[in-house]
């Protein structure tokens, strides 16, 4: 089955000057994706005739579905609507329902319109109005030798209520949509190249419909799988034999499924088990306690955290013994553990961990230059400990720390499991 | 004047499928207006050979500059390196220099390569190899009839290394760029529209030749002031009149100027003045911690921080009384001074900071609904305390506490100022 194509427009001098991040284009590829429609492009043009009508005309030729946001305001420099209306061969006129929502929505507000306001109800007479009903520019939807077109604000609330209220209700109605599977393991601690290797004899001999991406990101790799078919149980099916082949290659890596990040599966891992986790963070600076907080209910298990960024409170607030940090030094095997311990009694934890490190750029020595961190995980009956050495870039050294303090108390939850 | 065009290819079906969400575009975008290149196309295509190399034919004909990121991966799904030494009509080659690099970088990471990286030290021959020295995959710079292509990694923190390192630098002694002049004045804690208000006599009097943008962020609104001219030092004057023109009118707004975040200028005020500082974070779970230590140098005035998550530790660790917690509650003014001043204590600093609130999604009730924060400055001789109602998201709850407690250090420092 041949997939339905599409292009997303986005009109906008603000957005080529970076005024102004493309986030729309970014939702709408999503939503597409989870209905089997293929986007073959993304492009963003400036608010000018030439680039406008020369990128409608492309992607008429490139795609069957464009869906195109921004350059409808009310002033002068909104484009979008004439440049439609001349591209196929139109009129602007008046829209009395549109002009009636317009002005029923300043009313519902308690403000004023103005003439030009008004004249976001006249639209492209060929085209299909489209109710907005959170903002004062419509949608417009067009069909043209078979291929269908759909404009919408610029403003992303906007956009998303006219997609959900509209384009996607609308779409298998007069398009042919695949069955589609999708389903996307979540990695972490090993590289994309390492990770392709381990896995090449099985990637070799996946199905033809059954497609593989890797998709890396700091400290982790995503493996998408996407399974093309006519019946979607069968799919789904297909997915789960592949993944229960490639499993137990990677297992050790594997942290989740789809939209599962390192912080749920670590929340799971800890509701589920009924334990609590507390952390004392030097070199990650409270890094780690804020991927821990991001997710809705972590008060479950997360206990709290110490971030003694000073000597002193190493040993004031955590316990650290003095002799160990001259002995060793703050950043040190030893001092991690301390750190650990110390946290995990403080908050009464069932888990404590901890990170120690030069993040840079500066305090780094030959013996422990920038980049050198230690962490450590402690349970009651066991300590575990890792080296990392890292880059030369502190904000980078902070993320991959948190990584690698979270993927620690991953390795030690599933070495203890109960 | 004529300005150089750039258009901007990200390459990627994890950017089409809405796996990644392209920041690279935009940033570039953002380095491109600043020194004065017309960026006039955004392009995204799949990994996909005739898609890829019609988007090269097509951007040869729009621009002077072009800019590619992604694509250059280790994996038989990343296109980008081959089809360029097609485009451009050459073999892929060892470049000796190249391979070093990459072998190298792995035996400083102490991590084994695979053959496929190996590969990565094999480039067109028609292009000058740039270093990457913070990834595998090399830069690669190409001329061709008076256009300049650049093709970078996707891996953001890379491409922002190689723009940075060299795009950036080799621009201006291979094409002619405009005289333009930019200072951005950061300001935190009032409204766009509020802004634009105050400022809007002063706007209307500035001199042809210098623009103003309003450029909105989490909590924070950048105003920026475009010059252009002949002379950069006349320019530079000019600008800082205006600047001086406006400053006393939203003094109480300001922060700093152009890179200068809410954090550095927090430290180098502390810095200055040699104060210390400490913080207790309920809601904003180490967020605050986080963004205080990611400047450089932060050791100099950040003692450390307790997140004390659960309330027993907010009175087992910051000495909250109990009193308080059953009278007033967690999320409480009360709460939230004895959380400022018992960490002030714990740490031994000149000021502490606090925050308790709630987070959402869960834990809202009617009097104190979900986005409700409490926050406190605690210095020697002076409490200062603020009510935030903030919005339904917890992401959005976390970070806009964050810039609320930063700001609320800031106003209390200027108010003590010794």
């Amino acid at each position: 089955m041949k997939l339905v194509r599409a292009e997303i427009i986005a009109i906008g001098d603000e957005l080529l000057y970076g005024q102004i991040m493309d986030t729309n284009s970014h939702w709408i590829s999503q939503e597409l994706d989870l209905v089997g429609v293929k986007v073959v492009r993304k492009t963003t043009v400036g608010d000018n005739r030439a680039d406008i009508l020369a990128a409608f005309a492309a992607a008429e030729e490139r795609a069957d579905l464009i869906l195109i946001t921004g350059g409808l305001g009310p002033t002068q420099d909104d484009l979008t609507k004439p440049l439609l209306a001349e591209y196929f061969g139109c009129e602007v006129v008046e829209f009395p329902q549109a002009v009636e929502a317009v002005t029923s929505f300043f009313k519902r507000r308690g403000r004023e319109m103005t003439p030009l306001n008004i004249l976001q109800g006249h639209l492209p007479s060929c085209c299909t109005y489209v109710p907005n009903e959170v903002g004062t520019a419509p949608g417009m939807w067009f069909e043209r030798g078979g291929k269908y077109w759909m404009s919408m604000p610029g403003v992303p609330h906007e956009m998303k209520k006219l997609m959900k209220d509209f384009v996607l209700p609308t779409l298998p109605k007069v398009v042919a949509l695949p069955v589609i599977y999708h389903k996307v393991i979540k990695t972490v601690g090993i590289g994309e190249s390492w990770l392709a290797d381990l896995i090449k004899d099985w990637e070799n001999n996946l199905p033809e419909h059954i497609r593989l991406a890797y998709l890396p990101s700091l400290g982790h790799v995503k493996l998408r799988l996407t399974a093309f078919g006519d019946n979607l149980k069968t799919l789904e099916q297909e997915v789960e034999v592949q993944i229960r082949l490639v499993i137990p290659i990677i297992d050790k890596y594997v942290y989740g499924f789809n939209s599962e990040t390192l912080e749920t599966a670590i929340g799971k891992l800890l509701k589920n088990a009924g334990k609590t986790l507390a952390l004392a963070e030097s070199c990650s600076g409270g890094y780690v306690s804020h991927l821990v907080t991001t997710v809705p209910g972590s008060s479950a298990y997360f206990q709290g955290s110490v971030v003694p960024y000073h000597n002193q409170f190493k040993e004031s607030v955590l316990g650290v013994k003095s002799k160990t940090l001259e002995t060793f030094g703050a950043v040190s095997e030893e001092t991690v553990q301390e750190m650990a311990a110390g946290v995990r009694k403080l908050f009464n934890a069932d888990f404590g961990l901890s990170s120690s490190g030069v993040a840079g750029p500066d305090g780094g020595s030959e013996e422990k230059p920038v980049g050198t961190v230690w962490i450590a995980c402690a349970g009651e009956d066991f300590m575990e400990t890792r080296k990392l050495q890292l880059t030369q870039d502190r904000m980078l050294n902070i993320q991959l720390t948190g990584v690698a303090v979270l993927n620690l108390l991953r390795m030690c939850f599933s070495r203890k499991d109960k």
